[in-house]
This record gives structure tokens, C-alpha cells and sequence, in this order.
């Protein structure tokens, strides 16, 4: 591969859980939202936003939903928000109707401009020596974000970030190998579970170096376990919540 | 802000849709994989493939799809796609049933993989002096594109990326400004369209710079016109195609 500072922090990149505490300098906030800023919009619609938050009491809020410790703790955060509440209102202003805005396609297309963005941030945040983790933990129970965040009807959370100095160095988390992500034309449908047998062993020596006293499982042991286990779930609110927020109504 | 040779790469991103008639390098091609490969994945589930469509008539018949010139033309042509049906195959193969591989959450985590993804490869593309644009017009109509592609059940077309050496030098476009993207623990419900007339001027302007022939349309306009009016769209087939691909079905 072709290694310049910008791929080299990419493959090297780590999700950073734990952090000095020491907030963002403004010039790093700033080069973080101008990051995101300039990422591509489907449609030039721009229909993201970039929520801060710096109040205890919200941070809190959102740690309990996450369930995780490290969220609204050292560092800052963020939430990346599918925003489609300002152009219903240039609409309305203009004497419009909402015309597709509540169309799942058009919900969709202001996610993935949320999300494009999102990464652009951590990447920012990356060259800087900074770290990072994507917070998909926060739409543990989606209507209660909604509420503690207090979101106008078309508008929808959809990923959080959690940035900071560093205070660890975690080992590189080994991925799936390329053969088995990239593909020339067509997608394999004759997957094999023994393909990935290599590869089990590679996560399972990366667990035990990590933590020799946490349970170890492989690859396929994770997948065939209790993440993807049918189970009672808030996150499962996820359409209803969609549709209280007037999106992806059709 | 910050300037290092990856955020001056962000912050002067341009969407690149026209290439010089040469492919992607094999170290190049490796560089993208390995930047999407590093990529953050939701739950450790890794749920992306990335398909590199070479087959002219493939990438004909995408080109079709999206109606647009530049795609599976000069360059090389990405589609970055919601793979569910590796980890439905190792369940199954570990004698275990489907899970929550069918709910909207897990097909949503799955998209953020893809999406995430995506951008670390064109981030990749960029920093090597490459030039991109991502494509959401593949899914003009997604029941055709999983055909044309001939996707397994519990896969999707997310987006598409198409890339290479740039034959041209656009602009940089003008995005909305940081206070209208940007918010301290709250998001305004208060918005007036009166607070876009600055930025309204400037996208005006850059549209009158890059082509003088065509049509002028301010941003609240463009919002406020066909893009999002009413229409019967082949792409509202969206939901249905996810649906019959097996994914987001509660």
C-alpha cells in the first residue's frame, strides 16, 4: 500500500475509550467541524448538524442510554443528527409543502451525510495525535436520546463521537481479511465458515493479549452469540422512534 | 483551525466527476481497501463489502441506474455495500438461527460500517492526490441495481464511489456556515430563513463562476424546488428492496 500521514493514521487507527481530562482547544473543535463541514452531501440537501455537548447533566443523560462509562466522561462529545428539520422549514417559509422529506429515501440520504461526516471528524481528530471512538451505543433506547437531547420533529440522532487525548494505547483490533470484504463483480454466495478459520485465531490471540483474564472468543463465536441473539431490545425502537420524528415514513 | 496534510485535504474537498482514462494502481487499489478496512465497525459485526465493478456491462448497466455520465466511465467504480449475509451464514453454520440480523438497528449498523467505510477510502483516494465522488444515485432504483449486481439475500447497495486521476479542477463549493451546523447542547427550533440570505448570495455566486449558461439557484431554492417536491421516484422503491432483500423488517 501507499503509506503517506494520512493512510498510515488510518491504518492505524484505534478506538480510543479512555482520555486525559482535558477538553478540546478551540482550534481543535474548530478543525473538527470544518473537517465535517466539508464533507460531501447527497444532493447538496446538507442535511446533518453537529451537536456538543459540554453539559454535565446531558452527558450524563446520554452515559446512562450508552451504558457506557467513557461516554460524556474525559473529552468531548458529540452527536452526529440526520437533520431534515431545516429544510422543511425553508420550505415552509417559502410557502411550500414538506414534499419527499418524509420519504424513508430521502431520511436515508441525510444518515449517510451524517455519517460521512461523522468519519471525516475522527479522522480530523486522528491527524491532530488526538483519539477517538464512534458511539452507536446511543441509540440504546433512541426515543429517550430523543428526549433528554430535546430534537425537533425532523431531526434524528443517528451516531455519537467521543473524542479526547488519549490515555491509552490499545493493540490494533485485527479485521477481517481483504478476501473477505473486496470483491471484483460479483459477490460470493458460497460463503464458508471454514474461511475464516485463520482469522478466529488471530482474534482470539488478540483478546488474550489484551486481557488474559476476560472470557476470549473468536470471531464467529461473537457473531453466533448473544450480540445477534434475538432478545427484547430498546434499541428496537428504532423504527417507532423514526416515525414519531415524522422520517422514513414511507 | 488546524492545518496538517489531512485536514488541508478535507477542508479543499471537491467532488471530482471527471478522470483521466487510467485505473487505479494495484498499490492504489490496496491503499483504498486497507483504509476502508481499518475503518470503525459497529459491535465488532463487520458488516461491509466493497464490490470493484470492472465488467463493462456492469458497470454500463450502473451507469444506466444512476443517469449519470461519469459513472463506470474513466476511473474506477466502487459499490459499497450492507453485508448481513456473511454473519447470517456463520450462524447458520454454527447450527444457530438469524438473530436480530433482520431488524432495522442491526441493518442500520450495518449501513454506518459501509458509509464509515466509504469515506476512509475517498479520505484514502484524496491524500494520494486521487480525486473521487461519492454516488448515491446507484439507488435510483435499488430493485434493479441488486439485480444488475446480483446480490444474495441479506446484502445492500449503500453507496457507490467512483475514482481516479482528476481531469478537472472544480471549485470549491460552498457549505452552509459552521453556525448553522454546529450547536452547544441544543438544537434550535427557531430557524428563520432569513439567516441563509449571506449564504444564499455565495452559492449563487459560485454557480454564476462555474457556469455562467445555466441556471442560477440559490441553496433555499434549490430546497425549495423539484429535489425534494413531490414526485413518483423509482427510488421510493427502497424500502421495499430492503424488505425483499430480508433486512430491516422490524
Amino acid at each position: 500500500m501507499i503509506h503517506n500521514f494520512t493512510t498510515d493514521h488510518q491504518v492505524n487507527h484505534r478506538s480510543i475509550r479512555q482520555f486525559k481530562d482535558q477538553s478540546l482547544t478551540a482550534e481543535q473543535l474548530t478543525t473538527l467541524y470544518e473537517a465535517a463541514r466539508h464533507t460531501s452531501s447527497s444532493m447538496f440537501l446538507q442535511q446533518f448538524s453537529i451537536l456538543h455537548l459540554t453539559d454535565p447533566k446531558k452527558r450524563a443523560a446520554v452515559r446512562e442510554i450508552s451504558k457506557q462509562s467513557y461516554v460524556g466522561a474525559n473529552g468531548d462529545l458529540f452527536i452526529f443528527i440526520a437533520v431534515l428539520y431545516r429544510n422543511q422549514q425553508i420550505r415552509h417559509q417559502l410557502g411550500n409543502d414538506d414534499g419527499r422529506l418524509h420519504t424513508t429515501d430521502i431520511f436515508m440520504q441525510a444518515a449517510e451525510d451524517a455519517i460521512l461526516a461523522l468519519q471525516n471528524a475522527l479522522t480530523a481528530i486522528e491527524s491532530m495525535g488526538l483519539g477517538g471512538v464512534v458511539l452507536g451505543s446511543i441509540k440504546n433506547d433512541p426515543e429517550k436520546l430523543i428526549q433528554v437531547l430535546d430534537l425537533p420533529k425532523m431531526t434524528f440522532p443517528i451516531l455519537g463521537l467521543q473524542v479526547g487525548i488519549p490515555d491509552q494505547e490499545p493493540q490494533l483490533k485485527p479485521r477481517l481479511p481483504l478476501d473477505q470484504i473486496t470483491f471484483d463483480n460479483n459477490y460470493p454466495r458460497n460463503f464458508n465458515i471454514s474461511e475464516l478459520k485463520n482469522y478466529d485465531q488471530t482474534v482470539t490471540t488478540y483478546y488474550d493479549l489484551r486481557d488474559a483474564n476476560k472470557r476470549i472468543d473468536s470471531f464467529t463465536n461473537q457473531i453466533n452469540g448473544p450480540k445477534l441473539n434475538q432478545h427484547e431490545s430498546s434499541r428496537d425502537k428504532l423504527l417507532q422512534a423514526l416515525h414519531d420524528q415524522g422520517l422514513a415514513l414511507n
